[in-house]
């Protein structure tokens, strides 16, 4: 069985490999329209995809999943609309292939330029709902790679469904059909094998919970890119407008608590905290938000504040809870997100230029932000135009990666005759 | 045992992670100076190195290695003179930490500016020359990276000499000496460890054979790296001015044929392979380089070449041979550069512009070059400076890796109260 698995992962890595060197080579123009094509060809298979969604909804009320999960996994031809335009939107994108970074000469007159080249195959590795299949596979494609699929056994033959119409579009547009596969093959096995094949996949991309990319990592023998979590900050400091920091850790915590660039943590300076605190939770309660706080801020807050205990400043709640701590100075606010965030996302809220600029070079987080909410920490929100995820790796993509992330590049260097003496 | 190892492993993490975001805060100016306290160290301490590689080679003798293993082992006062004057090249390169790589603004105003900053930790794994040490931590200190090194069991005495200097040096100039630390386990389990620490180490460097890769590749929980074999082509084209194409290919593979970007296959279009091959046999035989031949080669050549095999198209010789093949053109030259070679270094010969193009646009290497020698892969040749390495990963760092390539960005948001909505 397992020998199988193998097998079968092998050929479509071989598959992969093939019709990336393909990828490679056509224009953007050629990828533009197999874009364009794969959304039709996805609206033309509705019937298909509900119907194949249908089974997998059936197997989760069988299997007693929540509604809540049930949800995520439903489709109808709304969503499979939105899907279709979204990667029609990823077609409209700017293709970053082919751009020249940088180009120099050297004094022997070799002449060396930096050229923006796809990656190659990469594996993506996901249990959330089907339309990261469609998204994931646009991403990939734009950017000239060709992409292995494996989406959770739960989604299965929705993903077979969406993964079939859009290799059929991508095939009529005459791009290869391989350029993307779908691992049907449910079994954990197929994951191993995938994180093993290091000869087909050049990057592998989980997405999903902490506990699957553990696992990936664990297993992979090529770069992954992790989205971990998000446990972001909001600083408020003492020369804070306090009117500014109240609007901006509501919108941080409240507006999408569910998400990795949600505020958890609010750290308040001493010397403002007895100002801002009260009005700062009167509205945080508006929102539905439970604070958990230090004992600093329960004398200012009252007893009823919840406790926050050690755990807490490590939690990502990705729910209505705040943690608040009262710290003395900002270099004791940097030490506690040194200490215990997870060098995601961290905001500043401040008047004082020199605060500002201490805290923004010694924070080190993939995004830190002054006077400004954590949420903008997104692909969309920097003018990506779409968002393969928040990277937390520290080599390749750091913070939101758009299509130039999906890139590497090569060296060409021109020359007349040189040889090394 | 192993249980102790990891301890003190955990413990070596811990403190080079502290170091690293000191390091990360430092000036340029602060790392300059405790790399030059760092070259005076080295200086100061020869007697006690020499000592410890006394050791060594003694060790290495009763342990029967052979002449070529022991020389490269051994250190004399004029090698650490080298070695400090190569800690010096590298303080005196530009520190491309703190570089703004971009910035824009959004509509909502904010500012968004992508700056340059260190990784973080970098192990270093290795079993070549002790001067590995001084410069993997050089190339390190100048990036604003802890390092945590780890080197070959037969060079033990002199790394742990080299590396007490370099602390000495270190911590002279103000500079935390866990900036560099040596692991002096020479035990395997400490490669396994330091492989799964991935919460204090960012980035795994090996540097040696491809077992070693290999192992290091299979353990690693964090990205990872490779400096894979070089089988480097040469593909002397129909339109190919053939005195260069055979300077060149003399070049390439004769120059240094124990490294990575010397030519192990020359490639020759059929319809100047009478023209151009016997002069170049002869030419190469002069440097005593040995051939081995396809059956058009031997038509040419004579039946005294060695007949190729398939096995040779995918060895990596680093030695006085080379492998020699009769093209019907240039998509079959393509193609066999694809299928047997490795990524790493290719050139084309050619006086036809189009033919060039298409060799430096579908050749998937590294480095693709147009009339010059393969050997100029390289990060001293690239104007570099100093040079990590050729790497043959697909993110992060393709070809010749230089200071940069130990860096990665963050992003910094500028706003005056932005919101999402």
């Amino acid at each position: 069985m397992v020998t199988q698995i193998y097998h079968d992962l092998d050929q479509i890595g071989f598959r992969a490999r093939q019709a990336s060197r393909l990828l490679a080579r056509v224009t953007a123009e050629q990828k533009t329209a197999a874009l364009l094509a794969m959304a039709d060809a996805l609206e033309q298979s509705v019937p298909q995809i509900l119907d194949a969604n249908g089974q997998d909804l059936q197997a989760a009320q069988l299997a007693g999943l929540g509604p809540a999960a049930v949800d995520r996994l439903r489709l109808n031809e709304k969503r499979l609309h939105v899907m279709a335009n979204s990667v029609r939107d990823i077609a409209d994108l700017h293709d970053p292939v082919g751009e020249t970074i940088r180009q120099w000469e050297r004094p022997n007159g070799l002449q060396i330029s930096k050229v923006r080249v796809p990656i190659g195959v990469v594996g993506f590795i996901y249990e959330s709902r089907p339309n990261v299949t469609s998204d994931a596979a646009a991403l990939c494609l734009k950017t000239g790679n060709a992409i292995i699929l494996r989406g959770g056994s739960e989604a299965i033959h929705s993903n077979v469904a969406i993964a079939r119409a859009l290799r059929e579009g991508c095939g009529q547009a005459g791009l290869p059909v391989d350029s993307l596969q779908l691992v049907s093959i449910t079994d954990r096995a197929a994951v191993q094998a995938m994180a093993e094949m290091d000869r087909y996949i050049d990057l592998i991309i989980p997405r999903g919970g902490r506990s699957l990319i553990e696992t990936v990592t664990s297993l992979a023998r090529m770069p992954v890119i992790k989205h971990y979590d998000g446990i972001c900050h909001v600083y408020v400091d003492r020369a804070a407008n306090l009117a500014m920091a109240e609007r901006i850790i509501v919108n941080a915590k409240a507006q999408r608590p569910g998400v990795c660039n949600a505020a958890e943590t609010l750290l308040v300076h001493e010397a403002i905290a007895a100002a801002f605190l009260p009005s700062c939770a009167e509205a945080l309660a508006a929102k539905g938000v439970e604070l958990r706080g230090d004992e600093r801020t329960r004398q200012i807050l009252g007893e009823n504040v919840t406790p926050a205990t050690e755990d807490d400043w490590r939690t990502e709640y990705l729910d209505l809870i705040l943690s608040v701590r009262v710290v003395p100075d900002i270099a004791a606010a940097i030490e506690h997100i040194e200490r215990f965030g997870s060098h995601h996302t961290d905001t500043v809220v401040t008047e004082d230029p020199e605060a500002a600029d201490k805290f923004l070079r010694e924070v080190d987080s993939s995004v830190v932000l002054w006077n400004a909410s954590t949420r903008f920490n997104d692909g969309g929100e920097f003018g990506f135009g779409a968002e393969v995820g928040i990277s937390t790796n520290r080599v390749h993509a750091r913070g939101p990666m758009g299509l130039e992330e999906l890139t590497i590049y090569k060296y060409i260097v021109r020359g007349s005759g040189q040889i090394r003496s």
